[in-house]
């Protein structure tokens, strides 16, 4: 029996690096395994939101918009929202307890946003041990595949780590272990060049963009800083626009031709964004159309979600009986 | 409205020193307040005994008969088990958002017990965030009294120290405040008069001893090293018999006698001993024989534990459902 499980913070509609780090993944690989489900994370977005949470509130529908608008099918994908599941809580609370604090410190993921939000020892607790939390949502649906990039490796390692470790001590097979189902993704770097394209760097680019805020943002898409005259050379590496090509762009000879033409001289910069507007129109106008069209009966995305998150507790509770019975509290 | 919240973690029968600390306390203030909870803290057991469950399961029924058996009535208390009330559980989730790291790691009870049991930042995470389950637990039943020594002050600052964070940043009375009904409690030492009275330091003497047990513990009790002759004078400062004479013995004038006595020399410790034994036995004996009537129904225990379960989630339910609203999670 083969489970997914994916999931993203709703602090945020999502924009092409999620289209092209995850969605599309998850698009194409739909209805491939026995189960699949899909949580929307608001639990987790609440430990580095619990003072702004009307922004995790308000963000939950938006994702479910993307989700559906991108072509995440409702009955392939159970849909879920986390806090609507309240076993993850519980089983979180009794993982706690095989962790220890120097193990979360360790975590490179919790390490390097302990320092990129400069929280230092000043981190939240719920946000220390959000990787607990994960480790609650993945074997609460006894997922077994996580579609992750490499960067999220260690969440894996972690969720594994708990499950031996329990399974090992009670000498039984409590919970499952699970696998990362790797993939070749290109991190998309902001329309700045700057880092990962971000909300909050205001940087992205959204899957709900009109095609005018497409092509300003394009427009302004930074490219080879040198390249100012037409004629003149320029770099392709580091150059956003080729970056965005590469990721979306279905003419990948045609966009190499490009790149020669660009490296010798002689191709302007607003042609080849011009040719990228049309790429991302193509690719972004069918799921904001989709996207118009489903925000008209938030309700019924407001149903369907709470319908998942009723079968998503049934399972988790299933789980929680596991643990609750080896810790005997099974009164 | 009065709400007062006690309780213990199921790690081992209940002692002299939980009944000179607490319990008689307790029975002595019950039925004054609009409500009073007791709580047998199974879920915070956990937090150091993960791997060990069964000796809390073991001692949750354990501390029940003890509570019975010194006179806490089912009429005046609500008796529950934490593990039963998964809101609890939920709710530390949520506070946890609310209190750093640093603040958990300067908790001088926390810090106190990663010393004393070796942890350093090998303490389990679950343990290092238990002073937040106990918030969770004084705020869910809306608790405005506990009952504590000072040694336990720190556990009423972080608690109001989170309702004031969310009151405040909400603007909204979300949770109420606790204050402590401080008691002038002795700490009892064990009979080996190094430390203080435990299960796992082997100098207890329990509620549930027999007779025999309670007289050969008191004749290994500590006294004074350099009292060996009965015409010597001796010391009764950091005497555990004479210590446990002012817990216990109901005759003040007569032990302010012994003292004197024992202090100009000509009285030996077999004699202060024998009265002990007798103040202890007369103590004793009802509780542990009301301890051996109520053992032969275990069951009614349980479902008055279960019932007082029922009543607790209830409330705690009510608690929740407020957090969740200011955290707008209430799809």
């Amino acid at each position: 029996m083969d489970v997914v499980l994916t999931g993203d913070r709703p602090t945020g509609k999502l924009h092409i690096g999620h289209y092209v780090g995850s969605l599309r993944k998850r698009v194409e690989i739909q209805g491939q395994f026995d189960e699949s489900f899909i949580m929307i994370a608001d639990t987790q977005a609440l430990t580095d939101h619990a003072l702004t949470p009307q922004k995790v509130r308000e963000n939950v529908l938006e994702v479910m918009l993307d989700y559906l608008a991108v072509g995440l099918k409702p009955d392939l994908n159970r849909f879920f929202i986390q806090s609507l599941v309240p076993e993850l809580a519980e089983l979180t609370m009794y993982y706690m307890n095989f962790v220890t604090l120097s193990r979360l410190m360790r975590n490179p993921t919790v390490k390097s946003e302990m320092q990129q939000k400069g929280y230092g020892q000043q981190i939240p607790a719920g946000f220390l041990c959000y990787p607990v939390s994960q480790a609650a949502d993945i074997t609460a649906f006894k997922a077994n595949l996580i579609p992750v990039g490499d960067d999220q490796l260690p969440m894996i390692e972690q969720t594994n780590e708990i499950v031996r470790r329990i399974n090992h001590h009670f000498d039984k097979a409590v919970l499952c272990e699970c696998k990362p189902l790797l993939s070749k993704v290109q991190r998309l770097p902001g329309i700045d060049g700057k880092g990962k394209m971000s909300k909050s760097l205001g940087n992205a680019i959204f899957l709900s963009d009109s095609n005018d805020e497409i092509r300003k943002k394009v427009m302004q898409m930074y490219t080879d800083p040198k390249h100012i005259r037409v004629e003149d050379p320029g770099h392709v590496e580091g150059n956003v626009v080729f970056m965005y090509l590469d990721a979306f762009d279905p003419q990948v000879d045609e966009v190499e031709v490009l790149k020669e033409d660009y490296r010798r001289g002689g191709l302007g910069d607003v042609v080849i964004k011009k040719r990228l507007i049309q790429v991302l129109v193509d690719i972004i106008t069918p799921i904001r159309e989709e996207r118009l069209r489903l925000e008209k009966n938030k309700q019924e995305l407001l149903s369907l979600l709470k319908d998942g998150s009723v079968y998503a507790r049934h399972i988790a509770a299933d789980t929680l009986k596991q643990v609750r019975d080896v810790l005997e509290i099974n009164y």
